[in-house]
């Protein structure tokens, strides 16, 4: 998994600064998560090939987060793109683009599928053979989702040097590594774990952004290998933090604790902050491996 | 007249070329005009006050030319913004806006005016003491507007010599100013002519972007003092300008000579060309005082 942050910054865009946006990598795929005003050009800037994103998912309405959608969706339709596009988010978001598409006058010459979301419980929004991805309900002012992402496990891992000493024929080599005992070319039964280890553990990612604190959705988050959990104010604000629907530094730190993720990593940052590290030292006073995001900053999971 | 360009790109908006948009200033006015995606971040870039823009005015519901105006009515209300908006734009642009006000459930606490436009005649849209605002109706593939912005005539100016010779009371320098004859402080009767000279001839702007070639705008042009006309292709490209509904720069140059413009500025270029020279040769067989729009260029006009 390779996470690459296009924008992590609240409300209004700035001449160096980027509302949220981010491409997550999974075995291929180039899932993107939120869509805020100029995100097609910091796609470019992080030289992510359009051609690749396939799914889209916007967290909620808020314009931080979705601006940037129907600039997209035209610019793929300028290109030629004639491979489908699915987008999941809020309610809403299809009337929000066919009106600009149709009053353009420009409908798109490839699929573009909607996925309309209302849901308050946690659904299964996409699964492949590689990869689930599941709704966060989140509490924030309008209807908002984060998204969780986890890996399937992988194939066992073959022992390279004990399977050529067993004489296990090329053929047999996938049943091996889904777990099959095999029968060696002198007739032996060799059980599966002779000639194979274990896959590595599934990773995981979740998106929470934009929420209040919420100790509700740390059950979901059990054990995920990376939280992004928005951190807009730190905790000398915080009491803007509850009456925005918005967390602190510290809030996102004790989630990311509770639910013994592997690493937190804190984004959505409000724009009246000048030094950034005051957010990574505050959470750590909670947790202690604390990430900031930064726009064009990739994060290898 | 002070012309900034925030962006004179066609089609999409790329690491470094900006959609369509631009800032008239007139006597302490500044006309937003178009409002491509990251209209508000050039705004930003080029050290516009926000809060002096009070007119917004869109040629047509292309994304290349308004995706930015949700954004920019967005970040007026996340900065307090207390006075009103006005925004003048094909039929269908208020229905965009407030739809997705109204699914962000973040409606703004300033007063956000629109004036729908669907006339296929000039139409005066602003007047005020100093400037007219009026439509230009261009053929493109959607309904498009130009504007043409023309300067009032302003006050005789006072010859400071001449009327010092004749003794004229300050207090009459107004009425001076208006054209009106004057009796001096010693009786006796001063024609205007002797103590004023002509105001300096009042200055225009039309602003022609996209269109095919048009001849039909010609006469509402005349003796326009600066042209901005669209020319998104070169000659070599004439095949595709027709039935795209946009222009070559000769096409523009044509339009400008017809005109009798007082200068040409080209804009709304292609990004497949890499040399913009190339425009400004090609307008210039045609008529000779040719500029090339660039992002944030200042034209004083």
């Amino acid at each position: 998994m390779k996470l690459t942050i296009l924008g992590c910054y609240a409300a209004t865009p700035r001449t160096f600064t980027n509302p949220s946006a981010q491409v997550l990598d999974i075995n291929n795929h180039k899932f993107l998560i939120d869509c805020g005003e100029g995100t097609q050009v910091e796609l470019r800037r992080n030289k992510v090939k359009f051609s690749r994103i396939q799914h889209i998912f916007i967290s909620h309405l808020h314009g931080d987060h979705c601006f940037g959608l129907v600039g997209l969706i035209s610019t793929f339709r300028l290109l030629n793109r004639d491979t489908d596009l699915h987008i999941y988010g809020p309610k809403g978001i299809k009337e929000i683009i066919t009106l600009q598409l149709k009053l353009s006058n420009s409908w798109t010459n490839y699929l573009l599928i909607f996925h309309e979301l209302d849901s308050k419980e946690p659904q299964l929004l996409y699964e492949d053979d590689k990869v689930t991805v599941e709704t966060i309900p989140l509490k924030h002012r309008i209807y908002t989702n984060g998204f969780l992402f986890r890996e399937k496990p992988g194939p066992r891992k073959l022992l390279i040097n004990e399977i050529s000493r067993y004489k296990i024929d090329v053929s047999l080599y996938n049943s091996v590594k889904q777990g099959k005992d095999v029968v060696s070319e002198d007739g032996k039964l060799i059980p599966n774990h002779w000639v194979t280890a274990p896959p590595d553990p599934p990773k995981s990612y979740a998106y929470c952004s934009d929420t209040v604190y919420d100790e509700g959705i740390i059950e979901q988050l059990k054990d995920v290998s990376v939280l992004y959990h928005e951190s807009t104010f730190l905790e000398e604000h915080l009491e803007l933090a509850f009456p925005t629907k918005h967390s602190t530094a510290k809030q996102a730190a004790a989630i990311a604790k509770g639910a013994n993720a592997g690493r937190l990593i804190l984004g959505h940052f409000s724009t009246r902050y000048g030094d950034l590290n005051l957010f990574k030292t505050e959470a750590e006073t909670v947790y202690s491996n604390v990430a900031l995001a930064d726009d064009g900053k990739i994060f290898n999971l």
